[in-house]
C-alpha cells in the first residue's frame, strides 16, 4: 500500500478524490466514505456503510488509512491499495481513485427517463375516460369594492363572489388566506384570483366535496398554475413540472435519491432510522433531492415558484414515510403494520420542501407496508380500475410488488426478490449504467459470447436484465443446467474454476474498463434463480388465494424502470415471468409518476386512487406456508412444474439438441 | 420640584416607585410610563400614552425628569411635582410617588367577577333546551393488536375502532396524530383515547358534521378532559377553566389586558398596529396575559395543561383580530370591514399560547367591525334566539353594542359612546375599583350628597354607575336642569365655580383618599349626556329601522360588567335606558363568556351561534342621518320628547316640586 510520511498529527488531512479531482480537507480519523459524501463523490453502497457489500471500494494511491478488514477484498486486491471506503479512517493526506465500478453515475436515470417517456402514449391509452378537472384551480374574481351600505367581511365578499360568479360553496379556508385577505383585496383594486384545493382524497361515502381555499393572489393569475408530481424511489426521485391550464408536461427530471448513500434498500434505510437522529437525516436527504430537482425544473422551465399550487406523489410505504417523517420501524418488524393508509395532506413546507406556504403535498394512498402508494398509483395509471380483462400488473426489482385483478377485485402482495435484478449481491453486478452488459446472446457452437453494453462503452460490469439475458443463454446453450449448475466438462475456457466456485467469462479484461474478466458465477446465477423465484412464487399464491390458475391471467402489465428493459422472451425462458401467448405482455414504465400525474389533472383519478387502495386486499406473503411451497418449486430453470412452462421446454429441448448436435 | 444632585451621567438610574416599593435601574432618558411597565407598576394611560388624557399623572418627590408639559396638568399641580409619566423622561434617580386615581387596580375585576357569578344563574336558565354534547369530545379504544392476517395501517385500526365502537365515520385526520400513532399504539398496548373536535362552525346546509381527529393518548384519558372559555376584552381578559366531562367550571380569574398600556379603547389599540411592529407587539402583550391567567388556573385547579384539548374566546373585532395577528387597520376606516366575520379554527399555539400541539383556538362567529363576537356569543347565551319577545340587548360602554329581535330577526348597531361610562374624560372618574364614589343620594331640602363607595372606603373619585347615579340625584334635585345646567343660585356651597366651569362638590378633601375635594363639572354632566344621547339614539334608529318603537320592546336584557352596576331607575331618568316597566329589564353580566362556556359544553350552541352571526342584520350609524337626528334630540335629561320618558316626567315633577317646597 503506498505511504507517504505526512504523519498522524491533529492537523486537518488533505483528500484528493480522482478521477473527479475534487480536494477536501478534514480531520484525521474522518470516515473515507464520509469525506467521499461530503466531497461530493457519490460511491455504491448498498449496505449503507455497514462493510457488508463492498461495493463502496476505492483504490489509495498516497497516504496512508486505518481499515478494518472484510472478506470483500482479496489479498491481492488489499495489497495494490483497494479499501472499502466505509471501513476506512484517513490518518494523512490522502490520494484516491474510486474505480468505475464504483461510482455512482446518473446516467441509468437519464435512461430510465426516456424508456419512460416512450412507453408514456402507451399508458395515457391504458386509464381512460377521466375528466380534465384538476384538485387545484384557480378562480378570478372582480368583487364590488366595500360600500357602508354593504361593509360585510374581507372574506364573506370573496366567498359570495365565488358563489355567485361559480356557484361554490360549502368552502373550508385556510387561516393564512385570511390574514393576507384585508391588504390585498385592497391593494389590487378588489381583483383577485383565488386558488382552492379538492382536499385531496375525500373518505368514502362523501357525497359533496368541500373544496379547500387555499390562496389568493391579486389580479389575474390564472395563466400560471403549476403543480408538481413525485416518485420518491428507493433509488431514484423522478419529478415533473406540470401546467395545469394546458394540462401537459413543461419540464421533467430525476436524481438519485439523497438517501442512497445510506443504503441501497428499504430495510438498511429503516435501521438507519433507528439510530438517534436518523430519521430527521433521512428525511433531510431526501428532502435535499426533491428541492434541487424543484430548483433544476424551475430555472429550466422559467417558471416562478410561488406559481406552483401543489404537489403530488408516490412512493413506496418506507419513502413515503420517511419524508413525512413517519418513523418506519414497524414496517420492518412482523406484523408489518404501515402508519397509515391514507395519510392527510400536510403542507409541504413544513417537511422542510421548497415551495410557497399555501402548498400542500398529497400522497397517493398505499395498501400495506410493501404495497406502497407507488403501486396504487401505477395500477391506476394503467386502467386496472377499469378493465374487465384478469391482469397481472407487477413491478420487478428488489421488492417485487405484484397486484392480480380487474376493476372489481384486486389482490396484492410483495415478495423480496433480493438485489440481484438491481445487479446487488452479484460478482459483477451494477446498476443499469454505461457500460453495463446487457445483450448477451452465446454462439451454441463455440459456446463464445457475444455482448451489447449500454452506452456502447467497455464493459464496467453486468446489469439485472443483462443477468436475466446471460443466464437465459447458459441455460439454451446447455452451459448450465436447470438447476442452474454449470455443465463444466464442455469445450471451452470461458467455463473455468475460481476459488472453488465455477464461472462463465463475459468479457476478458481487455475489452472492459476494470481490466478485470466480467464474469458471471455460480454463486450469481443462483441469486438470480432465488430472486426470479420468489417473483413466480409470488404470482402463483396470489392466484391461487383466489382461486384461479396461470392460465386465467388475461393481460400482464409490467411496471418500473428495470420492467421496461427485460426482454420478455428471455425472462419467461428462466421463469420469471410466466409462459403465456408473448402479446398479452404490457410496459407501462413509471406507472406510479403516470399516476401522479394524471391525479394531479383529474380528481376522478383521486377518487379511483382511493377506490383502487380500499379495493386491494394485500396477501401477506412473508410466513405463508403456500408461498414457501411455491417458491422451492420455482428454485430451477425454468421451474420444478415443467407443464406451467410448456413453450420455454419445447424451445429449451430444440436449442439445446442443436446446440450439442453442432458442438458434438 | 424636589431635586437631588446625582446630575446627568450617563450612569444607569434608579427609579423607586412609592407606594409600592419597587425599584428598578433603567437608562437616562428612559420614558417614565415605560419605566413603570417595566417595573410592573400599572398607570391608568386611557390614551395609550399620547399625552392627551393626564390619566397617568406621578409625583415627582426626588430626582429631576425632563417633561413636555400639556395643558392636563394646572400650575399649581405642576409646582408640587405632578408630572404626566408618558411625557416624562429619566434625568437623575428617581423617586416617584403613584397616586391612588393613576392606580390601575385589580379590585375591580374581581368585582365584576363577583357580580357575573352572581347573574350566572339566571343567564343559563335563559338559552335553554340545549344538549351537553361539547365539540370536544374524548372516545376510549381497546384496539386488537395488529398481527400477519390483519395488519391494516395503524390509522385504518384506529378509524375501524371508532366506527365499531363508536358509529363514528367520515372523520378528518390531523397529521400530528398519524405521527404519534404507531409508537402510542404500542407502547399503550393498544388501548388508547381518541379526542376529537367538531371543527367549530360547519358552513350553513351542511347536514353531515365531520369530526376531526386531534389528539391520541395512551390509555384511559377520559377523566382529564378539559377546555378553556376565554372572553377578551379591551379592558379585561376573562377566563373559566372547564371540566367538560363534568360540565362544570372548575377555576376561573381575569385580569387586565396587558394591552391597556397601550391605550384605553380599540381606536388608540387600532393607532398603535400601525407602528412598525405595533400589530406584533399587541398580539404578544395580549397573548402574555391570556399565558399568565392560563398559568394561574392550572396552579390553582392542579390540572395539567396537556388535559387541555380546546380554547374557544370571544371577544370584540378588534381584539380578535389583534390576538389573530390580523391587520386591524380597516376596522377603523370607512366602511369598516372586518378581515372575517367567521375566522377558520387556528391552532392555538401557533400565536404563541402556551397550550399543547393538537389544541384549536375558536372564535365565536361575528357581525361587524363594531359589533363582535362578543355580542353574538351573548345573544346566544341570553336565549335571544330562542325567545318570540322582541328584546333590546345591549352592552353599555366605550362602544356600546345594540342588538334587537328575537329568534326570527335581529338588528344590530354599534355606537361610539366615548369613554364618560368608564370614567374617561370625567375630571375624577375611575374605574369602578376600591374608592370610586357610586351611591349617591342627595338631600332635596340641604342639597347635601350622602355617598358610598366600593370597598367602603375613602373616596378616590367616581366611576360610571356613580355618575349616572349623581346626574340623576342632581336632576331629581333641581341642582342642575334638564340641559344639564347648573342652577348656580340654589342656597348650597355645593355648587361652585372652577376655571370659569360650575361643579358640584361630591366629597370634600379630608373625606378623601386623594386629598382633594371629588367634584362633578359641567364638563362631566355633558360628558355624560353625549354618552348616554347616543345610545339612546342608537336604539331609536334601530327600532325605527325595522318599523317599530320603544313601545314594542317586550324585555331589554343588560350586558357587561358596566350594566351589571347601574340602577336601572337612576339610568332611565337621564334617559340612558328607555322608561318602560322597570320588571323588564334582565341583567346578565358578561354575557360573551357565559356564551363562550356554553359553546364549550354543546355543539348545539355553536350552532346557534352561527345562525344567530348569519341572522343579524348590522345598521351602520357612523353616518346615518337619522341616528344624527336622534342623537341630538336626546342631548336632554332625560330627552327632548317627554312623550317618551312619562314615568320620568312624572317623577321630576315631583320630586323637583317638593325639592323647592322644602327648601323654600
Amino acid at each position: 500500500m503506498p505511504r507517504n510520511t505526512s504523519g498522524r498529527t491533529g492537523k486537518k488531512k488533505r483528500v484528493l478524490f480522482q478521477p473527479a479531482n475534487i480536494e477536501v480537507l478534514v480531520e484525521p480519523g474522518a470516515n473515507l466514505r464520509e469525506v467521499a459524501m461530503l466531497a461530493g463523490v457519490r460511491l455504491i453502497a448498498s449496505c449503507g456503510g455497514a462493510g457488508t457489500c463492498g461495493t463502496c471500494r476505492v483504490e489509495i494511491k498516497e497516504g496512508e488509512v486505518e481499515t478494518t478488514r472484510t472478506a470483500r477484498l482479496t489479498d491481492a486486491e488489499f495489497a495494490r491499495g483497494m479499501r472499502q471506503a466505509c471501513q476506512s479512517r484517513v490518518l494523512t493526506d490522502l490520494v484516491v481513485n474510486v474505480p468505475v465500478e464504483s461510482r455512482l453515475e446518473t446516467a441509468v436515470l437519464a435512461r430510465e427517463q426516456k424508456g419512460r417517456a416512450a412507453a408514456q402514449k402507451g399508458v395515457e391509452a391504458l386509464a381512460t375516460g377521466w375528466r380534465f378537472n384538476p384538485p387545484l384551480a384557480k378562480y378570478y374574481l372582480e368583487l364590488p369594492p366595500a360600500t357602508l351600505t354593504d361593509n360585510t367581511s374581507d372574506l364573506s365578499r370573496l366567498l359570495r363572489g365565488l358563489r355567485q360568479e361559480y356557484k361554490l360553496s360549502h368552502m373550508t379556508v385556510d387561516f393564512e388566506v385570511v390574514k393576507k385577505l384585508p391588504t390585498l383585496l385592497r391593494q389590487s383594486d378588489w381583483k383577485v384570483t383565488v386558488t382552492t384545493l379538492v382536499t385531496a382524497i375525500e373518505p368514502k361515502g362523501n357525497a359533496k366535496r368541500r373544496p379547500r381555499l387555499v390562496n389568493v393572489e391579486g389580479g389575474d393569475t390564472r395563466d400560471n398554475h403549476y403543480a408538481i408530481a413525485l416518485d420518491i424511489g428507493t433509488t431514484a426521485v423522478k419529478m415533473q413540472l406540470l401546467d395545469l391550464k394546458k394540462g401537459r408536461v413543461v419540464a421533467e427530471g430525476s436524481d438519485y435519491n439523497g438517501q442512497i448513500d445510506y443504503g441501497s434498500d428499504v430495510i438498511t434505510r429503516i435501521a438507519y432510522c433507528q439510530k438517534p437522529g436518523g430519521l430527521e437525516k433521512l428525511q433531510q436527504v431526501v428532502v435535499g433531492t426533491i428541492n434541487e430537482l424543484i430548483d433544476r425544473l424551475l430555472e429550466e422551465s422559467r417558471v416562478s415558484r410561488d406559481d406552483i399550487g401543489h404537489l403530488m406523489t408516490a412512493g413506496n410505504t418506507t419513502m413515503l414515510q420517511i419524508l413525512l417523517g413517519l418513523d418506519p420501524k414497524y414496517i420492518r418488524l412482523a406484523p408489518y403494520t404501515p402508519a397509515a393508509t391514507y395519510v392527510p395532506p400536510v403542507k409541504a413546507n413544513s417537511l422542510g420542501i421548497n415551495l410557497a406556504e399555501h402548498v400542500y403535498l398529497f400522497a397517493s394512498p398505499l395498501v400495506a407496508s410493501y404495497v406502497g402508494g407507488d403501486i396504487v398509483a401505477g395500477a391506476v395509471a394503467a386502467g386496472l380500475h377499469q378493465t374487465k380483462k384478469v391482469t397481472l400488473y407487477i413491478d420487478i426489482g428488489t421488492n417485487g410488488e405484484i397486484v392480480i385483478g380487474n376493476s372489481d377485485w384486486m389482490v396484492t402482495a410483495a415478495c423480496s426478490a433480493g438485489p440481484a435484478f438491481e445487479g446487488g449481491e452479484i460478482k459483477h453486478g451494477m446498476l443499469a449504467s454505461s457500460g453495463a452488459i446487457e445483450g448477451v446472446t452465446i454462439d451454441p457452437a463455440t459456446l463464445e459470447p457475444t455482448v451489447s453494453t449500454i452506452g456502447g462503452t467497455k464493459a464496467k460490469g453486468i446489469c439485472g436484465s443483462g443477468l436475466i439475458n446471460t443466464v437465459s443463454q447458459l441455460l439454451e446453450t446447455g452451459i448450465i443446467n436447470q438447476k442452474g449448475e454449470f455443465n463444466y466438462d464442455l469445450p471451452t475456457k470461458r467455463i473455468r474454476q475460481s476459488n472453488d466456485v465455477y464461472e462463465y467469462v463475459l468479457a476478458r479484461a481487455p475489452e472492459t474498463q476494470i481490466n478485470n474478466d466480467i464474469v458471471i458465477t455460480a454463486i450469481d446465477i443462483d441469486n438470480l434463480i432465488r430472486a426470479k423465484a420468489a417473483m413466480y412464487a409470488g404470482y402463483q399464491t396470489v392466484i391461487k388465494s383466489v382461486g384461479m390458475t396461470m392460465k386465467d391471467i388475461e393481460q400482464v402489465i409490467i411496471a418500473g424502470g428495470f420492467g421496461s428493459y427485460i426482454d420478455v422472451a428471455k425472462a419467461i425462458t428462466i421463469g420469471l415471468l410466466p409462459d403465456i401467448p408473448r402479446d398479452k405482455f404490457i410496459f407501462i414504465g413509471n406507472g406510479s409518476l403516470m399516476g401522479v400525474r394524471l391525479s394531479s389533472y383529474s380528481t376522478d383519478i383521486i377518487d379511483e386512487m382511493r377506490r383502487v387502495a380500499d379495493l386491494m386486499t394485500n396477501l401477506e406473503l412473508s410466513e405463508n406456508a403456500d408461498f414457501m411451497n411455491n417458491y422451492i418449486a420455482a428454485l430451477f430453470l425454468p421451474h420444478t412444474d415443467s407443464n406451467a412452462f410448456p413453450s420455454v421446454i419445447r424451445q429449451l429441448a430444440r436449442t439445446q439438441k442443436s446446440g450439442r448436435r453442432v458442438a458434438a
